[in-house]
């Protein structure tokens, strides 16, 4: 099925992505002060040509959080549509931060066309999958004479990569800006490349800090090793209490919430096309998986909760030998929370059991640095239905319902204080390196995201 | 009893002050590549010294290893005491790294005076010791119009805080070259304030990484959280495993052959004014000291094995949160050997016992970066004697025997290749910081210590 929204996106493929990769250019790394000028710069860039796609009402959310200014939201809506459905479109113009530089092929904020794929840093996670939106209304604006087929609001993010707080606080302080009949979000992946997905399930998280203080300055470990704490051996233990060898965390409590997927849900997942061997290969390269014995790979990365050590800074990190044992130590530990589990719950019981792992000799302190809720969405409403039908139509298949192993809070909290559901339309692929050196993403993907959105928005104004 | 060296010291006083802070100045870290051309100046500036107070034959000596160039040893002599005994004075002008930076009170190399005190990296371990060596011996010849009152080499390093390799090369490769009857070395520390003190026994040491690698890169701990290894986790799992909550160290046939000290030696122990109490408090400032059940902290720092971690390299260290599963994680670890103990089986056990604690998933690589030989050295002979009632004329008091717990690996190859002695006479204090922030050198024992070195080469001489 032709249409002129279609037609008008093929033709300025090419613009499209360079003015991706003029984004991508913007190292708007959230988490580190140093680019805060970028990341404010990156939000005026997206405001700026939300206004000249034809958004109405543009602007910067300025946030705040703990009296400190956080990064801006971009707000846009165009609101004509007299009786349609009304979307709230969600993305986030934050990225990671590009650490270890030395293990990127190409510089990670000079995107770079290889293979047909663009490699930079916020490449899929989410600069491109955000932009499709905008690209998608522009299509659809143009085609439309001014006008577009649905209402629409667009949220736009600063601070995904770091908790998010700033929109929650919004969603939670202003829901009646944000009014919509659901959200649509492009932040998760394909399950396999050419085959429609949707995403109905994430997990939450817990993202925390444990610091071990043992003497009150560095000291040497010739004279005083054997009568001072070391704060690092301290943290091993702590954190070998807290998982098997098996991948069982062994927080008393953890898992009595967690809520077990249908027997329906797990059979569907069994029939995918999931080939462990090559996941195994491939994508991880590791000798062997881990992980919780007695579930399926799909089982302990969707629906299972995990517990990830992400860097122990403190003491003596150069080449070479210095022989200090360090006054302090800290280990950053996340654990990715599954329905029916909360943040809250989980952190009381993994920093009194942290506590209780602690041994003499050293004083610990574990601090929360983020958190977000668990979700399971729902599938049975004219919203996915649409995304089913464009998909179909773009990809020639039938759409596959997943989970996602990592965490979209605002999900949760359109859901809790919006009260509508979210259709998670993601155009990655599993080798996208999310998080890690070479992100990319598929340019073709990019072409048939902004594509789904367009069919997706002419369905339901239609 | 006066003497015109002793005379001479005095009135030098402060200009010996002021030569040791221009030392102080040079950042010869011998770890960091970086200083290298600093090193070599400090080298330079030695050798300079050395000539001009009348050592003849002064030279660098180059080193290498693994091929690549090393720190050069300063050496120089003045070998005219017909019939005198001959003396190899030892030291080492590289200093350890200064960070953390922000603890210093003072910047690590602009070196500063308080309370008595002189700040610096290096300043007591180990450019202020050595120089007193200098000073001694500049003090001695003018005094004696050109002439010393025994024969003496000496030798200096730039690389003991790095492992001292290419000392212990040209140790065992020329000892003709450093034929001497006895080696002074002051790099150690008295027991306590005004208390003399020689050192007769130090611990020996391996110093080694342990590489953990899992997933080929770097992953997103939400997408792969359960499935993916952690490298942190199994390097916490590993070393949780190398050490029991009580200190003790749990490889296999670790304390198979360690000596236990004699009845006689623990009874002196006993006897040293050592407050357990001021020292958790005031030097180690943790909660309780920690360390192996049933022995002594002397103990337990002289004359018992010990197992630090210095620092875990690798994944995420910045502020706030990534979250990330890391491809790699290091851990810099090492232990202290002690007497009947020797790095090559010490290590063989170690690297074995490590391989048998890693989980599945992850491939781990142990590598050695340094190592020294624990020595125990004798007291019954005329150097000690003469070290002895040198000290009692500078400190009015009888010396204490003690060991460090610290490694002085040269000590053992002077043993082994020149069948020499060694008297560790050292002037440092147990608060002087070495190795950490605002390491510092208590200038009266800087002034000490060239007129023991002054008292005790008249007496061998006379």
């Amino acid at each position: 099925m032709s249409s002129a929204a279609i037609d008008f996106a093929r033709q300025n493929q090419p613009r499209f992505l360079e003015e991706l990769k003029a984004l991508l250019r913007i190292p708007s790394i959230s988490t580190l002060p140093d680019h805060n000028a970028d990341t404010r710069h990156a939000a005026e860039i997206l405001a700026a040509e939300m206004k000249r796609i034809g958004l109405k009402n543009v602007r910067l959310i300025e946030t705040t959080h703990g009296g400190q200014a956080g990064h801006p939201l971009v707000y846009g809506e165009w609101l004509h549509a007299v009786g349609k459905p009304t979307v709230l479109c969600y993305g986030h113009y934050d990225v990671q931060p590009p650490d270890p530089l030395d293990e990127w092929l190409t510089p990670p904020f000079e995107p770079t066309e290889r293979n047909g794929n663009l490699y930079a840093r916020g490449a899929v996670d989410d600069k491109g999958q955000m932009y499709m939106h905008l690209k998608a209304l522009e299509s659809l604006f143009e085609s439309g004479k001014g006008k577009l087929p649905l209402n629409v609001r667009v949220i736009l993010e600063g601070e995904e990569e770091v908790g998010g707080e700033g929109i929650a606080a919004f969603v939670r302080e202003h829901p009646e800006e944000l009014k919509a009949d659901f959200a649509l979000v492009s932040d998760t992946e394909m399950f396999a490349p050419d085959l429609p997905t949707l995403c109905v399930g994430l997990r939450g998280m817990i993202y925390t800090e444990i610091e071990v203080r043992g003497a009150k300055t560095d000291l040497h470990s010739g004279m005083y090793g054997g009568a001072a704490p070391n704060p690092f051996v301290a943290l091993a233990q702590i954190i070998a209490g807290l998982k098997d060898r098996e991948g069982k965390i062994l927080i008393p409590g953890f898992y009595d919430d967690v809520e077990v997927p249908s027997a329906e849900e797990k059979a569907a997942w069994k029939r995918l096309p999931f080939d462990e061997e090559h996941y195994r290969e491939k994508e991880v390269g590791s000798p062997v998986l881990t992980g919780e014995a007695g579930h399926s790979v799909l089982e302990r990365t969707w629906a299972r909760p995990t517990l990830d050590v992400h860097g122990m800074p403190g003491g003596f990190t150069g080449a070479g030998a210095k022989t200090v044992i360090p006054a302090r130590a800290t280990a950053k530990v996340s654990m990715r929370l599954v329905p029916g589990m909360t943040p809250k719950k989980s952190f009381a019981q993994y920093m009194s059991f942290v506590e209780s792992l602690t041994p003499k000799g050293v004083t610990v302190e574990v601090r929360m640095i983020h958190s977000g809720d668990p979700i399971v969405v729902g599938t049975d409403n004219p919203y996915v239905t649409a995304a089913k039908g464009a998909m179909r139509e773009v990809f020639g298949k039938e759409t596959v319902f997943v989970r996602g192993g990592g965490s979209i809070p605002i999900v949760g909290d359109f859901e809790r204080h919006l009260k509508i559901p979210t259709v998670m339309m993601g155009f990655g692929l599993p080798d996208d390196n999310l998080h890690a050196p070479n992100e990319k993403f598929h340019i073709a993907n990019f072409y048939r995201g902004i594509e789904s959105v367009i069919r997706m928005f002419e369905r339901l104004g239609g």
